[in-house]
C-alpha cells in the first residue's frame, strides 16, 4: 500500500487517514458546552450523538437508533441512559438496550439489540472518545498536563468551528515561516516578546526536530545576553495535537525577563478533530502555573483589542474580509481557501522543511496503521506524577543548546 | 427481479416503486389553492406545471415547452389553454398545441408538437392526476366517499409539504406503538376517548389485518360494558392512501358514548404524494356527517391549543425544536431524521408487525407491477349509492368481534 | 470527433465548447469595476484572479497560489503585483515568482516557480483575456469599433451576471420571433421605431444570413414611402459577440427619420463569457456617432421607466415575477428556465431556422477547432482606420437591397 498526500486529509472509515485517525482518543466536546440535551456531534465522517446521563456517565453513541433509524438528538435523557422518541427505546451509554416499551414485557428482543457506541473520557474540561477498532480494550486515553489539575490556572475555550480540512490547520503549525509573514502585522507582533519571532525583516532561524511523539518547529534568535538565545518552540503530537508557543510572553506583553529561566510556565495545547474532510473542531487549552492571579482576564482583554485592523473598503466585496491584525482571522484567510493537500498543486522549497517533514511522518503512521504496526506516537512517557507533557521550550536558553 | 425494501422508496420513472406508484391516481393539489395562474409541481420526480384554463379545465403538463424548453410556469392562461412566455406556443389541457404565432399562417407544424400532458380529475376539492402507462384510458380515479358530497360537512385541508421520503410517514400508520409512546404526552392523550389509546401505562392491543385495499392497524380496549370493546382503526388503502382514527371522539373531547353504535361518522382520510425522493405532499380530507353543526370550527379551536408544550432552553439549538405536545411536529422529528428505507440499519420485533405486513404487500405490489400483473388494491367496490369507502371503524363493539 | 448539440454549453478545458471558446479573446472584466484589491473571477471552469499592480499593468493568474494554494483574492497588490499572505509570494502579472521571503537570499528556487497567467488587454473600458493554448503568441486582441475612442459618446455597463447557461443567451439573439412575443408588450413595443418590430399582430419579415464573423438576423417591414424598407439587424460575431438593433430608435424614441440616411449611427455591442456552464457574464457597450449630447442620459431615464408592469398578486410566489414589461426581466425568465441545449428536448420550426444556422455554425466551429483548424470567424477584416466592426444595420434602406 503506497500511501500517498492524497490519504492524509481523509477521515472516513476505510481511508487511509480516517483509519489511522480511529487508533486515537480524539476530543469531541467540552464538558461546558454539554448540557442536559443531546448533542449532535459528526465525528470522522459518522453521525453521533453525546449526551450526559442523570447519573452523570457521558455516552457517544450512533445517532440514528438501531430500532427505525429516527435520530436520539431528539431523545429524551433519564437515569439510565437516552430515550428514543418514537418508540421509548432506552440505551445505556454502552450502547445496551434497556427498555422497549412496546415489546411484551420479558421479551429478550432488547438483549439482541446493539446501539452503535464509543468509549468516552473525560479530562479536565474536555470530552475524548475512541471511534478505533478495539472499543473494548482502548489505548489509554492520556493524562495531558495541562488537562489534569495540580494547582496552576486552567482555562478551556469553547469548541471553535472550521469548514476545511483539519490537515490544513495542523500542517500549518510545522510551517513558521507564516508567523512572520501571515502574521507579521498582528497584534502579536507589536509585542514586547512576539516582536522576535513576527517581525519579517529580522526573522528567526528555525529548525524541524524529529520527537518521540511526532516533531517539534524550534524558532531561535540571539538572547540579550552573550552565549543566550530566545527560543520559541511549537510541538505536533501525532496524530492532531499541538502545543504552539502562544505564551503569556508572547501573548500578554508580560516582562519577557521571566523567562530566563527553564523556560515558560504556560501551555497552550490545541486539539483538531475532524468532523468530516471538510470541517474540524478545534478545542484548546491555556494551563498557566506562574504568579500572575488573573492571567486569563488579561489575555482575554488583549484578545478583544487583536481585532482585524484593515479598512474595508465599500467597494469590497471578498467574503473573508477583514483579517489583517487578527492571527486567528489570518489563519483562516490562508488555510480555510487552500485546497485539501494532495489535491492542490504545489510548489515546496526549503523553507517548507517542516511541513515536509510531518508529511513524510504521516504518511507513514498512516502506512504503518494500514499494516497493523503501531504508528510512530501513539504513546507517550507519563512524568513522575503520571502526567504527559508535549515539551514546547519557550523561553531562554543556551545558544548552541 | 427480486424486489426489496431498497426499492420502496424511490420514485422516479423506471424504478420500482416510482413505476409501482405510476399505476394510480394521485392528489396534486387543492382547488383552493389552484389560483388563476400556473403552478409548478414536481410529482414522482417530474416537473410538472398545472393550471385551470379560462373555461374551466383543469391541464397538467410538463413544465418545459416542447418547443425549446422555457417553464410554463410562467405562461399565460387563455380560454384555450396555457401560452408559453417565449414564443407564444399554446397548448391545451391535453398538451395538443393550437397556436404557434411565429409559423406561417396555416402551417400543419403544430399537429406533430405535443406537451406532455396527465389526465386530471377533480374531486370534492381535491386535484388528481394519473402519470402512468395508459393516459389514453386510465384506470377509473375512485369516488372516495368523504370527497364526494352526500350531506355531510366536509373539509379540505391545504397542501402539507414535507422534506423527507413519503414511504417513512406512510409506515408509520401502520405503526401504532409509536401512538402512545411518541404521542403519549401530546393533547391528544389529555381527551376523552384518547386517552383509551394513547397511554404508554395501558396501552391498547392491536393486531395488522390484511384487507382488498391493502391492511389495517386494529387497536382495541376493553370497553366500559361487559362484552364491548372500543376499537380504533387506521387503514392502509395502497399505494399511498391512509385514513386514521383521527375522530372527534379523539380530538374534540366529543362524548365517547356517542361510539356507542355502529361506529363513527367521522372520517379522515390522507392521501400522499411524492415528489420525488426526498419530498412529499400530504393532503387531508375530514368528512363528518353527525350532528354537531360546528365540528370544524371547534376542532380548529382545538388544534390551536395543541402547540408544542416543549420548553426550549436557550442553549438547545436542536433545529426542530420544539417538538413535543404537537403530533404533527412529533411525526416530524420521528419520521423526518429517518434515512429512507432499505438504506437504514434496522432491528425490527415483534411490535413491528404492522410495518413489517406493510412492506412485504408493498414488494409484492411492486413486484406484480413490475410483471405487468395488476398489484392489489388497485380496485375499491363501490358501494350502493357509487361510493368507495375505506372502513375503519372507530367506536364500540361487542368484544372478539 | 462527431459534434452535436450537447457539446456546446460546456465550457470547461477539455470540452468541445470549451476548447473552441479558449481559441478567443474573452471579456472578463470592466475598467470601472476593477479597483485596488484583487478580484476573483472564474472564467471557463477555472478560478482566477485580476489585478492591476501599483504600475497600472494587469494581471489574470491562477487564484490558488503556486506555493501551497492560498487564494490570492487576499493578495496584497504591490508595485510589482501581487504577494500571496501566506509566505509572501510575489507574482508579478505574468506569473513569474519574483519574491519569497521565507527562502534564504539568493536562492534560485523562484525562477522554477510559475504561477497560471493569461494574457491580457484592456479596451475601451473593457477588459479582454486569452485563456487558449499558446499564451505567448494569442491570436490579436480585435480592435472593435464601438471600443475605440474615435469622436463618439461610449457607455461601458457594469458586467452583468447570469445564473444559466450562457448560450441559452445567445442564441435567443438568432431568433427575432421572441422579440415580437416575448417582448409585445415590453416598453421597447410603446416606442416610435420599436413598434415596427416588436408588434405580433403584425410582425417582421426576417431572414438569417451567414456572414464571415459568423451570421446575422435581418428583420424588414416595408417604409413608410415606397421602395423602401426598415431594416433592424442583428449580428452574432463568434464565438460569443453580439450587436443588437438596440439603438435609440428602438428605445430612445428618436425621431425615426433620422434612420432614412445611411443607417444608424448607434451601436450596442454585446461580449459574453461564461464563469462556468450554469453561470456567464455579460459586458455591453454602446457607441453613439450622432449629434444628441445627451443621449446616455436620456437612455438611462428610460431603462427606469422600463420596470415590469405586471401585478403580483399576493398568492403569487412565483420565484421570477413580476417580469412582463421589462425586457432584460423578460430574457430571463425565457432563457434562465431553459435546460441547457443538448439536453432539453425540443421541436424546432421554420420560424427557428436562425438558431438551427447558428447551432450548426457553431458545432463546425468546434469540430474545426478540435481538429486545429482555424474556425470560422476568428478574423475580422480592419477598415481603414484599423477599426473592426460588426455590421449590423439600423435604418431605412431600399427595398430589396
Amino acid at each position: 500500500m503506497a500511501i500517498t498526500n492524497s490519504d492524509i486529509p481523509h477521515v472516513g472509515a476505510g481511508t487511509g487517514g480516517g483509519d489511522w485517525l480511529r487508533r486515537y482518543w480524539l476530543a469531541v466536546g467540552t464538558t461546558r458546552e454539554l448540557y442536559d440535551i443531546p448533542q449532535a456531534v459528526r465525528v470522522l465522517g459518522e453521525d453521533l450523538v453525546l449526551f450526559r446521563d442523570l447519573k452523570g456517565a457521558l455516552g457517544l453513541l450512533g445517532r440514528s437508533c438501531a430500532h427505525r433509524g429516527t435520530s436520539l438528538e431528539y431523545g429524551d435523557i433519564e437515569e439510565r441512559g437516552i430515550r428514543c422518541p418514537y418508540h421509548g427505546w432506552l440505551y445505556d451509554v454502552s450502547g445496551r438496550c434497556l427498555e422497549q416499551p412496546a415489546e411484551t414485557k420479558g421479551s429478550e428482543f432488547c438483549h439482541k439489540v446493539r446501539q452503535a457506541s464509543y468509549p468516552v473520557r473525560e479530562q479536565g474540561g474536555l470530552i475524548f472518545a475512541y471511534l478505533g477498532p478495539h472499543p473494548e480494550n482502548p489505548p489509554p486515553c492520556l493524562n495531558f498536563s495541562p488537562l489534569v489539575d495540580h494547582g496552576g490556572q486552567r482555562l478551556v475555550e469553547d469548541a471553535r468551528h472550521f469548514d476545511y480540512n483539519w490537515f490544513n490547520f495542523y500542517e500549518n503549525s510545522a510551517d513558521p515561516c507564516h508567523v512572520w509573514i501571515l502574521h507579521g502585522t498582528s497584534g502579536y507582533g507589536r509585542q514586547s516578546w512576539g516582536n522576535r519571532f513576527f517581525s519579517i525583516d529580522d526573522p528567526p532561524a528555525f529548525e524541524p526536530v524529529e520527537t518521540p511523539y511526532g516533531m517539534k518547529i524550534v524558532m531561535t534568535k540571539p538572547g540579550s545576553e552573550d552565549g543566550t538565545q530566545f527560543v520559541d518552540e511549537m510541538s505536533l503530537g501525532l496524530p492532531s495535537i499541538l502545543q504552539v508557543g502562544d505564551t503569556p510572553y508572547v501573548h500578554a506583553e508580560l516582562d519577557p525577563q521571566l523567562g530566563v529561566n527553564a523556560g515558560s510556565d504556560y501551555e497552550h495545547l490545541m486539539f483538531l478533530t475532524p468532523n468530516d474532510d471538510d470541517h474540524f473542531m478545534l478545542f484548546t487549552v491555556d494551563y498557566y502555573t506562574g504568579p500572575e492571579p488573573d492571567i486569563f482576564e488579561r489575555l482575554a482583554e488583549i484578545r478583544k483589542r487583536e481585532l482585524p485592523t484593515q479598512e474595508v473598503k465599500p467597494y469590497d466585496k471578498r467574503p473573508l474580509m477583514p483579517f489583517r491584525g487578527n492571527v486567528r482571522q489570518e489563519d483562516i484567510v490562508a488555510q480555510g481557501t487552500q485546497d485539501l493537500v494532495g489535491l492542490r498543486a504545489e510548489q515546496l522549497g526549503p523553507s517548507d522543511r517542516g511541513v515536509i517533514m510531518l508529511r513524510k511522518m504521516v504518511r507513514e503512521a498512516i502506512e504503518a496503521a494500514a499494516a497493523g504496526r503501531d504508528p510512530k506516537a501513539m504513546h507517550l512517557d507519563e512524568n513522575a506524577e503520571g502526567l504527559v507533557k508535549l515539551d514546547s521550550f519557550v523561553g531562554v536558553r543556551p545558544a548552541g543548546g
